[in-house]
């Protein structure tokens, strides 16, 4: 069979499995991904067989030992995951919640009541437990899911797909209700991203070249975040303390993930007084400072940051740092060059902080706080499928949620219209 | 200036707009809507001259009597416009509602508050009145738009366009928050639905051709409905009266419209108690009636129906009917033939209702009802600016909630990240 007609069926077979999935009640589907979780166990040493495969062919391939170590399974990452599935069937259903019910003077009542999406496909990279992750979000939320992952996991991927499909089905989960591309190649991407009619929604999930390349092939709505350049701005009425704080944690407890901060901007009434202080703070972190002509004027160490930084994510300890002139200004450099993902400022200013959370177009802007919190987990919505920097659908973290939609439910006695 | 710079400034123009139009309030952008009203009550000459010039060229270029109607303004349509714009500005204003807040252990206050999408672009045809509705639909709910009507109402739109857009900027609405390109060239519609970045939504209006252009061209989302192919299933305990007359309410009280039915499916064990009498009623109506093989053993009048006519969306005084053998049957051709938009089921057994709304995959599904009454004034919405049969973002009428997103708002004391 050519890959066209095997992708394809694929989505056909998913189809199926979704209009299936749609009326299990949460009871069922908690005690399916008990099954997927207890066949997850009993399948340890298959799964680390299969992980084993995939590390030998990585070395060989000369793979980065940081890329190997996100290869990696253990029994404790094997933990992990199953932890996660049981994370997951704790979390409330959303589905078949009425969203709001009116009655119209006809005596119509209209009720918007949550239903999944559908089939939804997720294009991933090279960390394993994404396939768990992803495909016990989705069928909580009534989804079926077509899994494409990394070629450099495919064995281990296959391994905890197919431990997640037969568990499932040993408790009556629909057939196809979680299946595994194992073709890796861009064609395949291809053909997944472009089943219009059997695919609702496609999430890439790894650097900006994958989503790119994915959102650039796609006929089916593709849910992404390209990339997270994120801001905190020090206000001329900032605690110093706090801003100081805020802007270390923001920068360095975890500088390779899309909420770290990438660009300080700095109010030019404490320029003075902040900047020396914070970059002799950032610096001792290992932080490498580039900056605006009035930064390296008070900081003697930066470098000179070029029309590119500012747009740069450097998911490393590298910063841009710009000094300016009130918060409208803050406010149109996030704008600009900013990714929209999380944005933050920190001041005692009731009205700096309403200006700044009104005008900064991100998905998640803070008043006094680290972007780090941007996460499914920090903001109590339980597990994420990942981050939206999109507008439509879904902004900010991806929950249970964010994986449906809804219907209208119209109960009448006969009415027509006049 | 070419077409691609021309539009591309006209984006970056209505991205400047939008970051202003965000920070309004509904006080203000009503009393905007009202200059905006009598803009249009003090240029009625002006835009019935230039609406004579499109139905002289009409004319000139022998469009159909049809098409020359709907083009055709006058004092009676203009009134209706002017009392739309009357009707938006009585409608809540979404923006800044607060949808939850939530307080997490660590101290952060999450709010999630609704905010405008941006930029949004509305291709459409023929009508001129669509060039009002849409602007201030979209300026409602606190986007900028980009409008690029059809060629046979140029002169009308330019006309309008510059009435809202003078009326508006009289009383403060930022400068380019509705814009009309006047360029009505397939190769406009490419440079404003290719404008990553600035525009946020492309919402096409008019026939299935126009709205497969769109989506095919557009690198920005899209929301739209294709067409209506909507159903009416008769199930075996209908109240069969009441079966009669929304049978007939749904096939011929507009049936030029996408929420009118195009196929009558019937429970087996009353086909010959309804088929019938319900024939017969709608042939009197002027209904062309085809046939499945057993409609057409009930019905010597009725033609067969080709594999074809299931998924086809007439758009006129044509019904494809067919005997099925259950609800799940019903259920079944619904989900493969339909185009998820308005479809009912006519019965007085709960069972079988919920069955039917559980398992058929639409924007609005009805029990006892006519899928006639999908329509945001009949839903209580207000006005709309279409219906999605898409799943992302917003499905069924599009009023102006439909038109805003949402942001996280976090509240801060100084809290970092362990």
């Amino acid at each position: 069979m050519n890959l066209h007609k095997e992708i394809y069926q694929m989505g056909e077979q998913a189809l199926a499995a979704a209009r299936r999935l749609a009326t299990l009640t949460a009871r069922k589907k908690n005690i399916i991904l008990e099954a997927m979780a207890a066949e997850l166990d009993a399948r340890r040493a298959d799964i680390l067989a299969a992980n084993a495969r995939d590390l030998a062919a990585g070395k060989e391939a000369g793979l980065s030992a940081a890329l190997l170590d996100r290869l990696t399974l253990s029994e404790a990452r094997i933990d992990a995951m199953i932890k996660g599935v049981a994370d997951v069937a704790a979390l409330k259903d959303p589905v078949g919640t009425r969203l709001s019910t009116w009655l119209r003077p006809n005596g119509l009542q209209i009720s918007k009541v949550r239903v999944p999406i559908g089939v939804i496909a997720i294009i991933y990279e090279s960390r394993p437990n994404v396939t768990v992750d992803s495909a016990v979000l989705c069928f909580k939320a009534g989804n079926a899911v077509i899994l494409r992952g990394g070629k450099e996991a495919k064995h281990s991927n296959l391994a905890l797909a197919r431990a997640l499909a037969a568990g499932g089905e040993k408790k009556g989960m629909p057939a196809h209700a979680v299946q595994l591309v194992e073709v890796t190649t861009r064609e395949a991407v291809r053909e997944i991203v472009q089943l219009e009619g059997l695919v609702d929604m496609v999430i890439p999930r790894g650097g900006e070249g994958l989503i790119r390349a994915v959102a650039e092939m796609a006929r089916v709505p593709v849910l992404k975040h390209y990339k997270g350049v994120c801001h905190t701005y020090v206000d001329a009425k900032a605690d110093l303390d706090m801003a100081l704080k805020i802007a270390v944690n923001a920068k360095v407890q975890r500088p390779g993930v899309c909420n770290a901060m990438e660009t300080l901007l700095v109010h030019e009434a404490v320029a003075e007084a902040f900047l020396p202080r914070a970059l002799a703070a950032l610096r001792e972190k290992g932080v490498e400072i580039r900056g605006d002509e009035r930064v390296c004027g008070l900081d003697p160490e930066a470098e000179p940051a070029s029309a590119e930084d500012w747009a740069e994510e450097y998911l490393d300890l590298v910063l841009s740092v710009r000094v300016v002139e009130d918060v409208t200004a803050a406010v149109e450099h996030i704008n600009h060059f900013g990714s929209h993902h999380s944005d933050a400022i920190v001041t005692a200013d009731e009205d700096a902080a309403e200006a700044f959370t009104e005008g900064v177009d991100s998905a998640t802007v803070y008043v006094n706080a680290s972007t780090r919190f941007t996460d499914g987990a920090e903001f109590g919505m339980g597990a994420e499928i990942g981050i939206s920097t999109d507008k439509l659908h879904a902004r900010g973290p991806m929950g249970l949620e964010e994986l449906t939609t809804y219907k209208y439910i119209i109960q009448g006695e006969g009415q027509i219209r006049e």
